[in-house]
C-alpha cells in the first residue's frame, strides 16, 4: 500500500489524465453511443466519479451531501446492491446530465477526496481509494476505444490526435520460446495492487509448448484474408462461423477497401495500411481462425504468464485459449465491490498484457482481462503457441 | 404564389424561427435520438438546409460548391432518387459534425438562398422556395416534439421553456354538431399553397352524422382508465390489444403516477394532471378504444373537413377513422419531390387540424397529417362523433 | 334465412366437404405450422368444430357435456371472450390431440349438431349454424391456401393432387370498362346470408373511371419483373420497398428460377410457368408497384363493387386500394361474435371476389376479405383500373 | 476395437434400440420442434441413418445409390463439408419425408450395413461404424429428452409411458470426500471406444478439495426456492440474472405450481414433486447460483473424473465449472468428423457423468458431455464441492 503522500499524488494524476484525454473531443462527441457496449465519454466521467462518491465519500465523511441525488441512478454502472440504474442501451440516449455539469461533478468530488486523503485517512480509505483509481484507469482505457469507435464509425472519419501512436513497430525475427513440462505458480505474487481475479496463488501443471516471440502483423493476417480464410468454414468455431455469416464481417474493424487498397482508421485518422504493423481489432473468432489456418493455437493463459517475460508485451491485448474462470480458492471481496469481477465469469476468454491505449501503471504479468468472444472494439492481438 | 419580397421575408422568419426553437437547448440535446421516431434537433437543422442546398441551389446556381460533400450523404431523410443516407436508426450515433458546423452550413445555404431570391428568381425557384419554407416548418413541430421526447423521457425531466403552454383551456359545453346527409367537396380549393396530397378537390357522399364542439379531456380520459378501459378488451382493436399487452402502456405517454397521484410532462416541466385540457400523446389505437368505451366513433376525415367550421380546432392533432389514400385524380410532382408525400400512403391513419406546437402559416382545412396507428409523440387529440 | 332441412343438408356437406380436403394429406401434414399466419390442417379440423360447441352445443343443449374440457384453450383462435388460449405461433408446437382424435371430436360435434337441426331449432340457433357454416367456409379456403404453403415450402415440393386446377385461363381480349360519375349503393342488399361487414348498405359518390375485363396475366407481371420493377423505387410504397429489401423477395411466392426458366408451385406439383394464366400469390405492395409501373392504379372496393357484373371474377382474390373500414352504421354483432370482424378494421387492405379455393356458396358481389398488405399466401391477384 | 460379429450385434441393437424408444408415440408426435433445441423425432430417425449411409455407405459400396438423393439435404445436422443442409430451427416445418417412409430407410440402409459388416470389413469400416453406433447413441439420449419436452410442453401433458422410472433415489447420507493435491492423470486411458475430446490424455495439477458423495435432491433446491434464490442477485453470474429476468423463469423446467403445491412432469406423466430425488432440469446458471446459496461451488470437469470413482453417478449429467476446451495435444479427426467436437469448443460448460436417459454402453469417466450455460431439456444435476 502506497503513502498517503503518494496516492494523493497518483489520484490527482489520475484524475487530470481522464480529462486530459477527452480534451481533443468536441462536446457532441461525450454523447452518443453507437452499440451497446461503446459508453458515451461523458457516462465515463459520471461513473468514475460516482465510484469514489458512492463507496468513499458517502461512508466516510459524517454529513456528505451528494452533489445531485439524481446521479447514482446515471451513473451506476451494474452494481445491483447499488439499486436501480439506467439501462446499459439508454446511456446514448441522456443529453443531460450535460458536459459541463458533469465536469463539475468531477471538480466537486476530486476536492472533497482530496480533503480526505489530506486528513489522515483510515486504511480502509486508502484502500479503497487505490481501487477507484484502478478503476477509473481501467475506464480510461475503455474512454479511448469508445472514442475510437464513435469517430471511426462517423461517416466524415475525424481525427482524434494527429499524434495518436497506436503502432510500435515488431522489428525482431520470428522466434518460438520454448517452456519446460512441469510445475508452475500461477498468480499475483507480491503485496502491490491486483483485482481480486488474480488470487489466490497456485500451482498449474503445463505441458511442453512453445509460444511465438512476437504479435501476428498486418502482413500475416492478409495472406489469411486472401487465401479465403472468412470463406473457409474448417477454421472456425461452429458460433464463429454464424457470426462471421450473419454479419457484413471479413476483415478486422476499422479495415476499409478503397479504391482496391485496404486502408484501416486510426486514432490518428484514415492511413493505408502499415503492414508490419501488430494485426488488432479482431475478435476471438477471428484469432482462432486465424491460428488454426497457421497450423498453430492460441496459448492457455497460464502458458502466456510463464513465458512473458521472455518476450516483449504491451501493444495489444492478447487473446488466450482460457475461459475466464475464478481461480482456486477465488474469494469475493464483500458488498458491492465483490460485484467487480466475480459475476462476469462465464462464457468469456481471458486477455493477457496490455495495450497502446491502457494507462500508466496499470498493467503486469498477471493481470487478468477479459471479453466475449465477438468483440472487437479493444486493442486486441494475437501470439501464436504451439 | 406569393410576391418575391414577400417569400424573402418568409423564408428569413422560417429560418430564423427554426433557430428560436432551439435556443432553450444545451449543445447535448441536440445530439441524442432516444427512438427510432425521434430524429436529434441538430440533423433537423442539418436536413431542412440541406432541402434548400440540394432541391434548388444545387440546380439553379451555376457552378454552385456544396458547403461539404459529405452532408448530402448525412441529411438526405428518405428520397431514394438522392442517392445513399445514413439510416434513420443510425443519427443519434453521429456526434459530427458538429452542432456549430451545422450552424455554419445554415448561414451558408441562408444567405445563398437569399441572394438568390433577392436576383430575380424564376417561377421553379419561387415554388420550390414555397415548398421548402412548409417543408422547413413542419420540421420546426417534429422539433419541437422530439425536443419534448428527449427532455420527457430522461430521468432528470429537464424543462424546456417554463413559459411554453401546451394546453389551452377549453371552457365551453360539450355540444354535438349535426350535419346533413349529402354530396360535398373535399380538398383544398384556392390558389394558396397546399400539398399534392390536399388534391385533387371531389366529392364524397356523406351519411347523416354528428360531431362534438370540443376535444376530449383529460378529465373524461381519466374515467376511460379507472374505468379499467386498458384491460377491457371489448374496446380494442385486436392489434391494439397486442401492442398495449406487450409495451408497458396503460395511460398517455408522459402521465406518470407519483405518490398515487397523476402528473404529466410537459415543455414546462412536470405537473399535477389538469384535468380540463384536451387529452393528448395518445395513440390511434387509444383514440379508437376510447370512442368505443364512450359509444361513439372517430369521424372519418371527411366528416372532419366538412363539420370543421363549426369548431375550434387548432390545439391537438385529431385522430380520425380514415385511412391515408390518395384523392380520386392525385399526382405525385415529378421527380424526387415526388416521393414527399405519396410513397406513405399505406397502412396510416389521417390526423386532421392542427397543433399547439405546429408553426404560423401551417395551418389549414384541408391539410391532412398522417402516422402510423401506434405512434404517441405528437400532440395528437380525440373528437368524438356519433 | 334457410329452411331447417336445408340448412342440416349444407351442414353435413360442408362437414363432409372439410374432411375431403384433407383426403390428399399423410398425418403429418396436418400437423406443422412454417409461417405464423399457417396452420396447422388439424387445428383448423378442430377450430371450425369447436365453434359448434362453443356457441351452440354449450349454450343449446342441456346439461351437454364437452368432448373434452381441453379444447376450448387448444382450438380457440382469437376469441378474448371465450378464455384463455394457445397462442398462434404455437399451434404447430401441439402434436397432441392427434389427428384421429379431432376427427372422434368432429363426428361427435356433427352428429351433436345433427340431432339439435333435427329436433325443432330455435330462430337463433339456426342463425348460429349458418354463421358456423360459413365460418367452416372460410377456414376451408385458408385450409387449402396452408396446405400448399406445407407443401410448397417443403424441399421435397410433394404434390397435393394432380387434378387441381389452379388457373382457369382468360382467353377474352382485355378491355377497359368504363362507370360514369354519381352516387351509387353499396353493400349486402338482400335476406341472404352475410357478414356483419357487409353492412349498413350505403350510399357512395363515385368519380367517372374504368376498369379492366380481366386480370393481369403471368405474362404481363413477367415484364415488368425483367424491366427490373423490383429495383425501382419509385413504383413502391416506403414500406413494401422496405419490406422487399429485407426479405428475399422478387417474384411472387412459389415462383422459382430452375435452369434459367421461371417454374411455379401449383397443388399440382411444380410446372413450368404458364404465362396466360392470372398472377397470384403476390403481397399488395407487390400489386400497387405494378399498377405503378404501368401507369394505371388497383381499384377501391367500391369501385370493384359497381362495375363487378360486367366482368368475370371469382378466380382470384382481387387487392384493392381500399382500406379495410367498417361501414357507416356498421354495428357488432352482441357478444363474442362481435369479436368476428370488427377487431380487425385497421392496417389491412380489403379484396374483392373470390378464388379458386373458395368453397362453394361462399363468394357474393358485396363480400369484403382482408388481409395484411405484406401477405402473398392466399390466392391473390390484381385489375387495374384508371 | 470389437470383433465383426460383436460389432454387428452391437450395430443391430442399437438401432432397433432407436425404434423402441419411439413405440409409444403416435406418428404427429414425430413432427413438431417446439424450441430449436429440440428436433423432431422423426428427423432424429433420419439423421441417425444419414450418418451411415454418408460416412460409410457412399464411400465402402461400389456404385451405392442413395436411398433418396434428397435426404442428404433434410438430414444433414451441421457437417458444413457435407454440403448444404436444412437451416435447423427448419426441421420441424417439414412433414415429409413422412414417418413411414423414414422407417422405410431406416431398414435400407440397416440392410445395406448388415450386409457390409458380413462382409469382411476393412479397419476403417469397422471404426466408422463404432463411430456410427456411438453417434446413434447420443441421438437416443437426445430422442428422449426431445419427447420429454414435446410432450412435457403439451397443455394436455400426455404421458410417454407410465412405468418410466426418472428418478432412482439417493438415500444414502450426504458425505464430504476428501482429495489430496497434487498432480493427476486425465483423460481417457484404455484402448476402449471414446471421442477425441478425451484425449488426449495429460497431467493436472489439483489442490485439495471436497467432494459430495451424492446430488442435490429437489428438497434442497427447493429451500433455495423458498429463500427467494431466484431474487437475489449476489447469487448469479451477471448473465444468468439478465436471463432469468428476462424469461419467465423461477424453478426448474418441468417444475409447476398447482393449486399452491410443486408438481413436476416427467416422462411418466405429472406428477407431485417428489423431494428426495435429485434436482434435475437446470441450467449451469442455475446449479451456479444454487452452490453459491450454499457457500459452495461446482467441481471442475477434472476434480470430478479424479474423484467419481468414490461416489455413484448416471442418473444426472452433473454441471462442471470448468469450460468445454480442447485438452493438450488434442487433434481433430481429418475431414467431415473432424466437424463432430472441436468447433463446439467456446461458450460451452462441460457435464460430466451421465443420466437416466442415457443408452447403455454410452457412459464413461472420462466422457466430456457440454451444453451452453442456459439450456435445460436435458437431466441436469448438480453435485457440489468445497
Amino acid at each position: 500500500m502506497a503513502k498517503t503522500t503518494d496516492i494523493t499524488t497518483f489520484f490527482l494524476e489520475t484524475r487530470t489524465h481522464t480529462k486530459e484525454i477527452c480534451n481533443p473531443l468536441e462536446i457532441e462527441d461525450y454523447v452518443v453511443q453507437p452499440i451497446v457496449d461503446v459508453s458515451p465519454p461523458k457516462w465515463h466521467l459520471g461513473h468514475t466519479t460516482w465510484f469514489f462518491e458512492e463507496f468513499i465519500l458517502k461512508n466516510h465523511i459524517k454529513d456528505y451531501t451528494v452533489f445531485d441525488p439524481d446521479y447514482s441512478f446515471v451513473f451506476n454502472s451494474y452494481y445491483e446492491s447499488m439499486g436501480k440504474r439506467v439501462v446499459r442501451a439508454d446511456r446514448g440516449n441522456l443529453s443531460r446530465p450535460s458536459v459541463n455539469k458533469i465536469y463539475e461533478y468531477r471538480e466537486f468530488v476530486t476536492s472533497q477526496m482530496e480533503a480526505l486523503l489530506n486528513n489522515q485517512p483510515s486504511k480502509e480509505i486508502l484502500q479503497l481509494t487505490e481501487i477507484g483509481i484502478h478503476h477509473e484507469k481501467q475506464h480510461q482505457e475503455l474512454l479511448l476505444t469508445d472514442i475510437k469507435f464513435i469517430l471511426g464509425n462517423n461517416p466524415l472519419l475525424p481525427i482524434y490526435e494527429t499524434s495518436f501512436k497506436e503502432h510500435p513497430i515488431e522489428g525482431q525475427e520470428q522466434q518460438w520460446i520454448s517452456i519446460a513440462e512441469g510445475v508452475y505458480e500461477i498468480g499475483h505474487s507480491d503485496n502491490s495492487f491486483c483485482y481480486d481475479n488474480e488470487l489466490g496463488r497456485h500451482k498449474v501443471y503445463l505441458h511442453p509448448y512453445s509460444i511465438s516471440n512476437k504479435l501476428v502483423t498486418n502482413k500475416e493476417y492478409l495472406e489469411f484474408i486472401n487465401d479465403d480464410g472468412y470463406n473457409k468454414f474448417q477454421f472456425w468455431h461452429s458460433e464463429g462461423w454464424d457470426w462471421i455469416n450473419s454479419n457484413p464481417i471479413n476483415a478486422p474493424m476499422y479495415w476499409h477497401q478503397i479504391d482496391g487498397k485496404w486502408h484501416h482508421y486510426t486514432l490518428g485518422g484514415i492511413k493505408e495500411l502499415q503492414l508490419d504493423l501488430p494485426v488488432t481489432h479482431i475478435s476471438y473468432f477471428e484469432a482462432f481462425a486465424f491460428a488454426q489456418w497457421k497450423g498453430c493455437r492460441l496459448p492457455t493463459e497460464f502458458e502466456w504468464e510463464i513465458a512473458a517475460t521472455n518476450f516483449n508485451w504491451g501493444t495489444r491485448w492478447e487473446w488466450t485459449e482460457s475461459a475466464y474462470l475464478p481461480y482456486p480458492n477465488y474469494k469475493k471481496a464483500a458488498g458491492a465491490l465483490g460485484e467487480y469481477n466475480g459475476k462476469f465469469m462465464v462464457n468469456q476468454k481471458v486477455l493477457r498484457g496490455s495495450s497502446v491505449a491502457t494507462s500508466v501503471n496499470h498493467a503486469r504479468i498477471s493481470y487478468r482481462n477479459f471479453f466475449q468472444t465477438k468483440l472487437r472494439w479493444q486493442y486486441t492481438g494475437v501470439r501464436l503457441a504451439q
